[in-house]
């Protein structure tokens, strides 16, 4: 019906090679990411890199320590007990989280612990490296980006940065009171920005990787996405947890993440604030930290 | 690791029936829901009602006529001459969209208009029956609802209001050129709200119910998510394309939507705004348009 390329929703242009013969325009941000240097790059650490191997392939999630270290240390020791190796992906609710682990509450930890301290928020102060967020958030004061991760931040009155609830962001389920979850059972957002679980939830991570392993999983039938007894024999399984550091390095994965903290990636944002690809007719003017992907590669 | 229920990440609460003995505290969402009237529902028009028969279960759309007229008209012409039948789903990228029909470009259509005019907004007007949504949004002056619709709200200086792309919601795919999409090529939002595309593409309604089939498929390997040749004859193809009032009333799905102009709607989106269930620490005092699903049932 149509002459010409497949219709595309909005990035044809910036699938596109960068044309020199349309420098006068502002750059698109695939034209920035093209131009960035070895410097605008940053490699993950290792000791904080995790491997979620699943039969489809493998998850590459990247811990924020800074957020939640109590947290992290501990799914570190039950990631070093091999604890999360053949137990389940037993939720998946449609637009909101995939969740895996100790679902079936059958396994012991020898070194773990089993409650932690509340983390949800860290305390705000000047010497925080945060890139800020030109835009207004209607969930937080302001927003923008610490250690690469998203993050809501308030000033006053509560003196807080906390990460935010955005496609990718790895957390820790818990039960009705605070400090009931361990890092047993770990979860990830799979739709639209749940930002109403900001502070109210410890949040240790993000994928970096291999997300359409956990978004594109069958949903759960019986009540907030759990598997019903009819599918729990269809689970999938984690094969294994792994730390990247615990790995001989031709076992990682190699992967860079455009860092928050260059004057690159202040264009880049700006790009995707305006986006001045050929397709648009408007460029919106604004951006949700949460629609704000960080490239990696 | 833990006594007691699973973890629930956020609504074990909501989960439970409401408990008389709590009456001193705001009711749930779910409460209100409990306490809904026959009134606070309405059955979607079957003419309006789009069928998209998957082999994995029926996809039910809501078709918005008032946003989109042209567009409706022109997908119920390819309705009637079974224009998707057998066509593919034939893209999906991940945090972003799901497209199908004439991906190919291999249909002809004897009825259908190839070329439509710009409907990506429409002129606000006084009388317009739109729901407004007190918080604030980045992307638009104002939200709210119209005909059950999200929708972005701009009485100056371009006095427009438009359906805004939340998860869900369904679009005319096009080229770089705005008359370019003729309904032949749809898609539907299965990630984080893509609000920088408002006002830039045609929508044209809603997925009711079946969101999980679209949004759980595989994701595709080639760019913008399209899939590649290799993965072409693993296609979901869609079985009909099917308006609810062209089938018996046996064959249709029985579905009510939850109205958004009642004053029960209205406490509705109060309790969603502030969380009151027990798992929540904080009530976040917020709440975006595209965080509000509307309830069906």
């Amino acid at each position: 019906m149509k002459a010409g390329a497949a219709l595309c929703i909005a990035i044809c242009g910036a699938a596109l090679a960068a044309d020199p013969g349309t420098a006068a325009k502002p750059l698109s941000s695939a034209q920035i990411l093209d131009a960035a240097q070895a410097t605008d790059w940053r490699r993950p650490d290792p000791a904080n890199t995790l491997y979620l191997e699943l039969p489809a392939g493998r998850v590459v999630i990247e811990l924020a320590p800074r957020f939640a270290p109590e947290h992290v240390a501990n799914i570190k020791a039950l990631v070093g007990e091999k604890f999360f190796d053949g137990l389940p992906i037993g939720r998946v609710q449609d637009n909101y989280v995939t969740q895996w682990g100790d679902i079936d509450e059958v396994r012991k930890t020898a070194t773990a612990t089993r409650r932690l301290p509340d983390e949800t928020a860290l305390a705000w102060n000047e010497s925080l490296p945060i890139v800020k967020l030109p835009d207004a958030d209607g969930y937080a004061p302001a927003t923008g980006w610490l250690d690469g991760f998203p993050t809501g931040i308030e000033r006053k009155p509560a003196a807080q940065v906390w990460m935010t609830h955005c496609y990718g962001i790895v957390g820790v389920a818990r039960g009705d009171w605070p400090d009931t979850g361990s890092g047993s059972e770990l979860y990830v957002v799979i739709g639209q920005a749940p930002r109403h679980l900001d502070r109210n939830i410890v949040l240790v991570g993000k994928v970096l990787r291999g997300m359409e392993l956990l978004s594109s999983l069958p949903r759960g039938s019986a009540p907030l996405g759990f598997y019903d007894d009819q599918e729990k024999g269809r689970r999938t399984l984690i094969s294994s947890a792994r730390l990247a550091s615990s790995l001989p390095a031709s076992e990682r994965t190699a992967l860079e993440v455009l860092r928050t903290d260059t004057a690159l990636f202040t264009k880049y944002v700006e790009a995707r604030r305006n986006r001045r690809e050929d397709w648009f007719l408007r460029p919106a003017g604004h951006i949700d930290v949460c629609n704000l992907a960080i490239p990696t590669r």
